[in-house]
């Protein structure tokens, strides 16, 4: 039988796609045009798992327990409070007769998934091991990718780990790739997060030597990192949550200008209006934080009289793991800051 | 005293700008930098007054003391639950020492604000009258207009709650005047409410013989109303809620081609999608319903696999007002369409 290719089949009771939907079918009998997984890790959404542990006050079993809660009330890890879900790694184990041959996937291929574990129909047999500093959950279970999922074959020259950690984010680098002009000067906001450095390492290749790229940081310690390592031109130690503090600071890193484009890659909530006020008219403030709330930056622009341009971040955008992939192979940087940190 | 030029010093107990304030100090003695409005009737915005309604079941003494309550819990009009807030109308009662001469308010001036009432502090003597048909709440109060708050003096050729009905949504035709090319094809989901209309007529204007402006409605009535008043090309009848019905919809009406822009102007939620679906590859969205939520757009153009623009609708940009009210006084159409349904 062959499902909807967007997978509405399988949403339960209502009439919407399966993001929004409160409930998937987690059934593993897979129709002719889904595609079955082997997961062997899931990498939460930074948002959600933030969420989660502190629901859970950083108890590794509490949190297995909430994560487990989750995917038996929903069938797909979504945070019921922020939304959001992450990506999986895991090995094709069957591929609808439809799909078969027509795609460029075989029965034992490891991929990524690239689309959100908020609308993946998934089931959690057991969970082996939870990486609280890397996100990351270790388990053993299934899970169904529809027709028009998107998805990564795990390159085959890198360590998988590696490869993973970096395609969770693979939407902010390639639109950052996009957005960013030569000249530029650009705020990256959590500039030290990993789709933060990315973002930052991109920036850097556009702006050209007459651009500027800022990154705002919580800690000195991490400024100094992203300096040691010329992610950025200039660090600034700031509250992300202190719209004043950042305006300020910002200003006065920048010859007291406003700059030309911001990039959101904050994981906390609150921040929207750090991200405006520093923007000059006509400028773009693009939202790659899962933690943005609409309305707070739609009436916040409005509230402020900032003629600017707001953008969600899609994480889709045409060849965004090779972008990401591609930053990781031509830089030793960030590659080996990667398998230090995220690995 | 001379306040933050925005707001932020009536914030109470947190470091946030008023809009994201759970409470703001509404007390009308005012700052050297602020301006004092003698407020004769709030305009609710939608999603708000809808969420209100519904919570109240329609009864209109609940409403009123629901709005008492709100704001006497956080000093402005702002919807706890969708966050958003609306615009007031009122008379200049006192400018403060710093703006007064250096502005081009008078005390007398009649003017509508052009911030939102999210982050207007705001008392309520009395509520005086409601007009739920066109969420207007008519009182007796005073606010408080920040120094980077925008406004607009009512014009005098114009009757005040015809300008004002359209004012509050001035937003939208704006944008949609930037946004719109010429022979794009268009689709305005929520066509028959009052941004939609607006957004319909401006994007007609710009696309030209050979684009074409769409418009979705929810009814027969509504679809018919628009072909009338000539403000699209063509009306579909059909649920925005449901995506996979729009995505039918539109590709039937539109030759089973996707289209350039999609403008949302809906005011219920979990119309992402439908706004997504029918979009082809780097077309744009425009999200200006208030009832949008920030993952389920980010989340679902990626679950789709969609590389196209998602723009957060901003209440502000250069001209707003005026291109509003230019449209109101150069469409005999609209003019009589707004008096009859909206003064």
């Amino acid at each position: 039988m062959k499902g909807c290719k967007y997978g509405t089949h399988r949403v339960i009771n209502e009439s919407v796609l399966p993001q929004p939907a409160l409930k998937v079918d987690n059934n593993m009998d897979i129709y002719d045009n889904e595609i079955l997984i082997n997961v062997s890790a899931l990498n939460i959404d930074s948002a959600s798992f933030t969420q989660i542990e502190e629901e859970c006050s950083h108890d590794i079993e509490k949190i297995k327990d909430r994560i487990i809660e989750i995917v038996r009330e929903k069938g797909k890890m979504q945070n019921p409070v922020t939304g959001s879900g992450g990506m999986l790694i895991g090995t094709i184990e069957e591929i609808g007769c439809d799909l078969k041959g027509k795609i460029d996937l075989e029965v034992g291929d490891k991929i990524a998934t690239l689309v959100s574990l908020s609308l993946t129909p998934l089931q959690i047999e057991e969970i082996i091991d939870i990486k609280p500093d890397i996100d990351r959950v270790e388990i053993k279970g299934k899970a169904i990718l529809f027709e028009s999922g998107i998805y990564a074959k795990l390159p085959k020259d890198m360590e998988e780990n590696l490869a993973l950690a970096a395609l969770d984010v693979a939407g902010a680098p390639a639109q950052t790739q996009k957005l960013v002009k030569e000249n530029d000067t650009v705020l990256v906001l959590g500039a030290a997060g990993k789709s933060g450095m990315l973002c930052c390492y991109e920036a850097k290749k556009k702006v050209g030597k007459k651009g500027r790229v800022m990154g705002l940081v919580i800690s000195d310690k991490q400024a100094q990192f992203l300096i040691e390592n010329r992610l950025v031109d200039t660090a600034i130690v700031g509250n992300a949550q202190n719209p004043n503090e950042v305006l300020q600071k910002v200003l006065k890193a920048n010859n007291n200008q406003e700059i030309d484009l911001c990039i959101n890659c904050v994981n906390v909530c609150n921040t929207e209006m750090s991200s405006i006020l520093p923007v000059k008219d006509n400028g773009v403030v693009y939202f790659f934080s899962m933690a943005t709330a609409f309305t707070k930056a739609a009436l916040g622009a409005e509230g402020v009289g900032k003629d600017i341009n707001m953008i969600i971040g899609n994480g889709y955008t045409k060849g965004h793991s090779d972008v990401t992939i591609n930053a990781l192979k031509e830089s030793e940087t960030l590659r080996t800051i990667f398998k230090n940190l995220y690995v």
